[in-house]
């Protein structure tokens, strides 16, 4: 028989595992007919569950809004905080949180699309909230691009406007990969790596 | 006085002057406040015209969002096939074509934004056609790639995949770039074009 903390652990991972299925289907109704056409009953209907049982995680449909905005920033942030704790230098940091990040935008592509078609529908507070983490993930990018600047490893021009297009050149991704398409995500995030690399690294005339 | 052809002339230039000040007015209102909360009323008040002037121009709202939405996206194919037109290496022509079409992307920023938000709202078919206009746009530019490829000018992995994230790089522009802000817009052009020619130059070991 299960100990009562076993039975614990297994409700929050069943409650986890919940909420990130409904985060998921209205992700995609969200992407797929909008948000503002999108109503909690549809959600729920798609679930095969209640509008209590939604109401029990989240308040209401800008909350659910909030969070799907927010996973791919927050997700990246934690990779890119992550990697920047590796050792190595900061070629190998770039290129391991280059790596890291892809993956995410890959496999966050709805949640990302969605972001950046309704961010217009968040709580002007959530918007800032979530812009602020996209700043602060700009910021630690071209701190690291400076010290690998000073340390001889990167030549760049700005390095806040270098770290803003690396960021655009792994974001941009959700915009022409296409699951199951011509390119494997192990192609697209090798050739993102390849770019950003070369977008620092010395050039020799 | 003027001659018959004079006026018509005239007419001509004022028509067309109307029209890019309900596109101008109209896209700030849908960047401002979303496409789906704007109504044409309000289009109408801002720029101190009656319902049945817009109406002149655009049978309705959608016309009126598929036609701000298109701007950014065919003024570029436009700068492009100009650039290819031009003599020269494969190098120089993307030079110029990253000038400039990064040049438009900072002129157009607000349109760029309403399209990348509302692309949702477009009637499928202009949808459709936008995309098209977008996918030509990365064939032209791999086209380049490939011949600089073959002419040794460029490095390059897959020359589509390299075609996307330029266009991608350069439209990105439009989610960072502040008029006013901390960079010119020679300075972000500079800088992108920098990073354009980084991503394809041969790099030595």
């Amino acid at each position: 028989m299960p100990t009562a903390r076993e039975t614990r652990q297994l409700k929050h991972e069943v409650a986890a595992f919940k909420r990130r299925r409904l985060l998921e289907e209205a992700s995609h109704l969200f992407f797929s007919n909008g948000y503002e056409s999108t109503t909690l009953d549809a959600v729920a209907e798609r679930l095969h569950v209640t509008k209590p049982f939604i109401y029990s995680y989240y308040k209401n449909k800008g909350e659910l809004l909030a969070e799907i905005c927010q996973i791919g920033i927050q997700q990246s942030l934690e990779a890119l905080d992550w990697a920047l704790a590796q050792g190595g230098s900061a070629s190998s940091r770039l290129k391991l949180l280059v790596d890291k990040v892809a993956h995410i935008i890959i496999e966050n592509q709805e949640y990302i699309v969605v972001y950046q078609r309704e961010e217009k529908n968040l709580d002007p507070e959530d918007a800032r909230r979530i812009r602020d983490m996209r700043h602060r993930f700009d910021l630690k990018v071209a701190t690291l691009l400076e010290e690998g600047a000073r340390g001889g490893e990167f030549e760049i021009g700005d390095a806040a406007m270098t770290a803003n297009s690396i960021s655009g050149l792994i974001s941009w991704i959700s915009n022409w990969y296409r699951p199951g398409g011509k390119w494997s995500p192990t192609e697209v995030v090798m050739h993102t790596i390849g770019l950003a690399m070369r977008m620092v690294t010395p050039t020799r005339a």
